[in-house]
């Protein structure tokens, strides 16, 4: 089975000016990854059309899905569901369930809803609503568009992922007393030697008992396991300081 | 004075697998607003040369000064300066002065580097050193090169940004107690007119004295004030909740 890939678009002005940090990339990484799934990138751009129409049209074809966050309001800086139709070739259109829960939600205020609030139901055309028919996610072709503040994000991308299980990563773990540049070349024969299986090198600059973690990721634990007892095979006597055998990461 | 822009490349698969959270592209972001510097970008990407250099090459021309972070180690996932020379279409070159202070650091420790640790002193033919002679930050053309461990990117990085004053941005605020689609029409008519201010309109769903917090940026801060009170004067009675006047933002 392929990995399933997936790329964020974090639409926020707010972000880009150190007004609010971003908790949605950071909380969709961690359940994609739980998920299986492949994260290739996260994108942080402003509110403005041009920015996010090209993002999508570059991004979108590239992965499995295509995640978005913010701009889904009703005021002039909520360009995202606009940006998306021009990426994809499709007009807005009026979604019908979407105007009934806008009118529904009105109605238990007592009020009509104003047209800058039946404009939040201008999706591209095409856009099903997936999940708990109250909070529906928009999805349109492989875009999933989700609402920016962090509850909303949360509820919605946790209901979505729920239906994307892949088979899980694992990851094997080792903390070495020994420098970079001491272990470079056997890690890069490894490397080398086990294209499928992701291995990362983080150095560390502090009083931590180690100065290096390599990590050795895959979806299929015998290679992990395999990369790993090459690794340590190579370290010089005395390097490793402990190690964190296979398992789910 | 065109207001300066930049972008940051925060290159990490330890961020898309969410084994760490990003720290310096937060960083970046406070300290380039305080400088009066626009940021338009903040992208994560893995570690793989194809997306670093096509990012690099696409973002590149777009702004003042592109700032990556991370890949400029030794081992075989560092591959930030070589994909940066691709996209400048640059050789690498063993720089002269970065060969010396590797070789001075191994000194110290009483051995010869290895030549995986030299290796760190190929960057793309042209760079330049700027700012503290043992560490200083790598730059070549409009491309600030700066290492991945937050410690690290933040000493350097604030170094290079302590050049960059521009006029500040000036930054007023807006705490409404009612909700967007009310005043949606308002505020678009303001951004229509004062297309120069920065408007953002960010609501909230807990049990915060305000619904809606609406922001008014700009460098001009007459033009800020303007687009302030023109919306202020469009509000229904009991609207606003407070507002905070123009200041550094």
């Amino acid at each position: 089975m392929k990995t399933p890939t997936a790329a964020i678009l974090v639409v926020g002005n707010e972000v880009l000016s150190a007004k609010v940090r971003d908790e949605n990339g950071p909380h969709a990484a961690r359940v994609l990854r739980q998920r299986g799934v492949q994260l290739t990138a996260i994108l942080t751009l402003p509110d403005r059309l041009d920015a996010i129409e090209e993002a999508v049209a570059r991004e979108r074809p590239r992965v499995d899905w295509l995640f978005t966050s913010g701009g889904v309001g009703p005021t002039h800086d909520d360009v995202t569901l606009l940006a998306i139709a021009r990426a994809l070739g499709r007009p807005l259109a009026r979604h019908p369930v979407l105007v009934d829960s806008i009118r529904a939600w009105h109605g238990r205020l007592g009020s009509e809803p104003p047209e800058a609030a039946l404009r939040m139901a201008d999706v591209p055309e095409g856009t099903r609503l997936v999940g708990d028919p109250l909070h529906p996610v928009m999805v349109v072709e492989n875009v999933v568009m989700l609402p920016g503040p962090p509850q909303f994000f949360r509820a919605q991308f946790d209901t979505f992922a729920s239906a994307l299980d892949a088979p899980p990563f694992h990851l094997a773990c080792v903390y070495l007393s020994i420098g970079e540049p001491r272990f470079a070349q056997a890690l890069d024969e490894v490397s080398r030697r086990y294209p499928e299986v992701e291995i990362g090198s983080y150095p560390r600059f502090d009083e931590a008992d180690h100065r290096v973690r390599v990590t050795f990721e895959c979806k299929d634990a015998c290679l992990v396991q395999a990369a790993l007892r090459s690794f340590l095979a190579a370290l010089p006597e005395g390097a490793v300081v402990r190690c964190e055998g296979v398992s789910p990461g």
